[in-house]
């Protein structure tokens, strides 16, 4: 079969409505419907990525290869990496997306010098930006992967080894070039790599002030070459590193400060991350939001029980409302968006069910934004929510968060009070979402 | 029996040696013993804690009182607390311990209005002024109670309701000025219920905000009156609440630039609240000190396989030995030192079991110093580190890092190069660890 | 106000429908509905526990009472026992439950003397057996607090002192006999401190013989009376103590194979305890259906990122779903039920919110329930899972399983074949199952 | 480099005494010292694994080959597996080991057919016959490996399909019997894919039955052709499945017993799996002994903070003197063995990081064995257990765990009691372990 019908899909996947039992139709995604005011494609900003859905083979840590695509078999690498690009625009094709997303070594072989490997990568563009001439689809955004190959072992920007620094800039450089002129909306910086084994062998002060001088040059040439979109970090607690140290939201915010990058370089969350560093979806947008730092997200889940990345696929519509109530109230995504950073389980094997999952959750996600739209219009959550701060509305007590008072005016104050507490109505909350959802 | 015998010991526990079987002997502290240029006890610093040591019952979620401490008794709530500082008192003796610490409510009697619980404070502390007079023991810090009371119960700066908030004020004043009275070396808050149970009734960046000015106002506060010690924030990521705003160091140095106060206070780290976040001792120490954040240390351990904070005595002189490792690095305790905040087990309920618990937990803590300055003397970690890094030390890369370079010079460096990546060696340096422990 | 209108409720909670907004009806819990040949009261079988909503003051390890309830103020023990019955009962009547529970210690004083403490039990049970001669609810199940006061700190059948153990026996049958007069469902034994603290002083085959002893012989006892429901043991991996040895079902099936209690004893399972121990409340389930042992259900939520038991009110329709379906699949409940082992959160402080908790719950459960209705009635899981399997259904490997064949005749047949995997299609059944909730 | 001298060392590993600081020397594995009246080396009875140290090229889920080992080049598969071979049997030289062990995918070939498999398995045995004619070094045990082709996706006697349950049968029957004609001490079975992914496309009890049909006919092979040594299950809770059936020694035992194999299959229990099951190492072994189904020892360690396999070399001295203080105290192995089933990191590069981390574990595991001989000689840990218990040596107490007594009998008697708890002293006896380690 050749690769551009590889899911044997002549057609793309079309809405049929709630009560659709099609698993190749969409029951609620229904991308010209207005949401908030934008269409729902444009709230949602969906990204198919490259990695798990066109370059991982399905194995795990105890088995190999289960899907056997056929541009993963032996063959001459370019032309491998060509087919491939025929089948990832196909699904693109048949998932009708606004977006992809890639590293660039999902879809160019690396070479034998870094020079080859950028100059394949440059190969892969050009056929990209003929096909993306004709489709639809548009680039959310592009990165390096700075941590599969053995160069990288011991980190790319936070190496102990000056040498492989400058080669992760050499490749970074090329990654956000072709980016550029493929015209992504964001260039992405996952560290996976960027954090230690052990701190028996590491200088943890060293290398995060390597990692700050890393993003420092990066920015600057992104304003240098006129690259408009935002630099995102991904944070992510551990796995493949004992320890990242873009452990998370809060964490890349402290590193941010120091080394003052917080302006340009924002954050791409993602739910499986969050929860591997002990926090909710939510709880890591909402403090995205609360400092100015929110960018993107990857779309999928992790499982609870499971200590590792499983990177399923997003399918938990309760979660995706809080997050999207929240991403709503601040005015849906600017240059960001929902790229699925999932993959579908390794018994997965017949070609349809990477279809059937992205639509599946695609599916999920648009449910989600319309509950979420549903609350804010309502204000279920807002109403309750001003009323339990309005205390902090009287005069006397704005002066306090003005910074308008002394630590002693405020005791001397506090000495004739006896505050009584209000109930926090957690359980009336909870049923208040669960009408929404 | 009387307060001042409880344990049924009229001697401190004496320095025996190695081979001693004397469960209330040490057999490593040996406090005059000369440790990288101090006093053994100058080095360690140890604190007893009033909470777990005189004012925890016994009890768990489950259970009630096991202990049955005579000051614990119903009985005249003043009287109680005097014969409780004249328990705590003698164990400060048995023990021969520099230091202790304590929260307002641990020592004296909430009263009806917030101007009589200072007052019973104050009183309280007339007594610990006399006791201190004779006794050996300094104070390490102060600290204010805002999270057992139900006013408290959303958040004490946290709070939605801001006369909450005032009355906070009042009582960390008070506090704060009896910690200075008694000379307390520093001053200690720990935010167990600034976070959320729910984000469903939370405002997240507002509830910052208050804290960040509570603070600000609290900082302003201390250099009015000349408290010369560092207000020390205790990061723990959970419990009592689902999430606390100071989850760990990273969280919380985002927290102290963003409102500015990183120059005034400091962290006191703590090992069960490290491994609640996810993150190691020695790591959560390590990053204190990288961001000139480390302050003084809670000495307990967690259960690695419970996730809640089991406060017990540390044990582990290899977990100990690498925390130490780093603090003499970097010249030693200054304010801080290694307050106790551990608990016995509630079946311990032999009064001796604490006296025991305290021996045999300051000398696993000696034998880690102990440990800790050979292997610095032997520079056997930090020899093998330096030479890791050494690449950086070349002209070219400290330009690279010193700012000289522009990102597309790196990168056209890189273009030439093959870095060749060179072992870790972990289980190298994990052997070399076990000799010293 | 009195204590039979303590909720100020004078009506009980009635279906209003799903649209309805009011946070005091039901949506979906419509009791007379049919549900697979049930009415769904008689489905869900509701319980509402003693211990977290009349007897827990809203304390947690870091913070004392909040809810203030009448009854648990300072007064004449016997009275101050009245009183919460009298709450009780109206909260039951509110909520039109079909059934309560309780532990002997929620619901009458602990005496000086166990004999004491009997008398105060059967008194209250006169009163019991009283109001439930009009009122509706019954009792699901009944059991004895062995674990609060300090004499079972380590341990009540497993202690190593065998008066604990036959102080146990006293009260364990004092329950059992009331529970029997009172016509409960079930007998349920929650072993909380039935483990260990540390393996140090613990000598675990010895103490999982003294229960096995425990349990045998309360079983005779139950027969000898003719109580004809049965003993449900609950587990739960840890919390109170480390370990405890019901640590979850498939432990709990291991122990009563070897002490040949399968019969007699079934099991309670509980969603936070599954999660506690790694597991999904659904594998609970399906493995204690599968050995035989389902009992009965608590019904509660934990929260994921947590590591100890929240028995928050289960509000998740999807994870319910997939209970039901099971329980529905065998017929549903025999004796056991759904108890709300589950307490609103400390700050919830009002006392409607104790009603709006269980109204928006047991709406949850239904919800759930009438998805696992359609379900099964689509045989949407069911269809897939037979094809899955289909080939065991051939004769040659029939005999396979029904010990027909050798391993050598199985081991020379599959080496004449070239096993072709097929799609486990996870995905395709996580949005099956989305249809439906 | 020939591959029979790969690690560049002529001579094997001497015993050079504590005070040594050589990587590559022994100090505290002295192999001839008797222990407990054994040899040392016959009490630990180590084994290297051909897995890890041979097979695995260092990868993780993010990246890829790190060691570039000569046998994991191109080439002839067969040739390949001998170069392997030799430098497998060197390294058993070099560290002077009594055992090793290895899955038949690890030393061989995969064939175009089962039948072909086998050939290469049992080409490779003549090989190892030979060698082992000469070398010292003994099979611990073999296995076969049904998890990492992707016919065993779903498993392998749990497999839906019952031809990869005969296939299974094939590879298991060969893999045995070259382990019997090598005089394997045992014959290890890892169930790394018999469990699920998603239980929405699983039939539980149908895939445990189907696991017990396998056993029962392996079993019965296994006495049919004379192989004494006990087949050994090795629990595992969860990766690579989200799901193990044979989750940890309890679950293991329900089913043993369900199937009734206790007899005839017996436990490999390892630190790594016990943790991410929620369990201590020494509790897992414990609780095998309690059962009688103490087999052998995987010896690594997992990291407490990652939830996944990470099988590190062990180096905790503590948590391996418990576990050896029990099975000293049961007369140490029988045909079980320290097999390391232990993985250097992935930066440690140099072929002798591989023998510098086998002597440094070995090292760790030679002296917690000397502290636990201290421990049982002093009865350090013994006496105070003794003690403990020490109330049911009473003839009343004995005839009620005898079975004599009836419930009512002892609960009349418990009515007259009151029972005093008794200090479990936890801190003085960690106090009292840490003097011997």
């Amino acid at each position: 079969m050749a690769q551009d019908n590889y899911f044997g899909l002549d057609a793309s996947v079309a809405f049929e409505g709630e009560a659709s039992r099609n698993p190749l139709a969409f029951r609620f995604y229904d991308k010209d419907r207005t949401v908030m005011g934008r269409r729902m494609e444009d709230q949602l900003r969906f990204a198919v990525c490259y990695w798990h859905s066109f370059t991982w083979p399905g194995g795990d840590p105890f088995g190999g290869e289960t899907f056997l695509r056929p541009w993963m078999q032996p063959g001459e690498a370019l032309a491998r990496a060509k087919e491939k690009a025929d089948a990832a625009f196909d699904l693109f094709r048949i998932l009708d997306v606004p977006f992809f997303s890639f590293h660039d070594a999902d879809v160019s072989p690396e070479g034998a010098t870094l020079a080859e490997s950028i100059r394949n990568l440059n190969e892969i563009a050009d056929i990209f930006e003929k096909k993306m001439e004709s489709a639809k689809v548009r680039l959310l955004w592009g990165t390096a992967n700075l941590f599969s190959h053995r160069r990288y072992m011991a980190g790319a920007a936070t190496n102990p080894d000056p040498e492989v620094f400058a080669y992760a800039c050499g490749q970074v450089k090329a990654a956000l070039d072709v980016t550029h002129r493929l015209n992504g909306a964001n260039y992405v910086c996952w560290g996976g790599r960027e954090g230690y084994e052990t701190l028996l062998n590491t200088d943890m002060k060293r290398e995060l002030d390597q990692l700050g001088r890393f993003l420092s040059m990066l920015v600057d040439y992104k304003h240098k070459i006129g690259f408009d979109g935002p630099i995102l970090i991904e944070p992510k607690p551990k796995e493949p590193t004992k320890h990242q140290y873009d452990f998370d939201t809060a964490t890349v915010f402290a590193f941010l400060q120091k080394y003052d990058l917080a302006k340009d370089v924002k954050l791409n969350l993602e739910q499986n991350h969050a929860i591997l560093a002990g926090h909710s979806f939510d709880h890591e947008v909402k403090l995205a939001y609360a400092n100015d730092l929110f960018g993107s997200l990857d779309i999928n889940r992790g499982d609870d029980l499971l200590g590792w990345d499983t990177d399923q696929f997003a399918m938990d519509v309760k979660e995706m409302t809080l997050v999207f109530h929240e991403m709503l109230k601040h005015g849906g995504f600017s240059t960001g968006g929902l790229n699925f950073d999932a993959k579908i389980r390794r018994q997965s094997i017949d070609p349809q069910d990477l279809v059937i999952a992205h639509v599946a959750s695609m599916d999920a996600c648009a449910r989600a934004l319309l509950a979420a739209e549903r609350m804010l219009e309502d204000k279920a959550l807002e109403t309750p929510l001003a009323e339990r701060y309005a205390g902090w509305d009287k005069p006397e007590y704005k002066a306090v968060l003005a910074g308008e008072k002394t630590f002693e005016e405020v005791a001397e104050h506090g000495l004739g009070l006896q505050p009584q507490p209000r109930s926090g109505r957690q359980e009336l909350l909870e049923g208040i979402v669960n009408r929404y959802v």
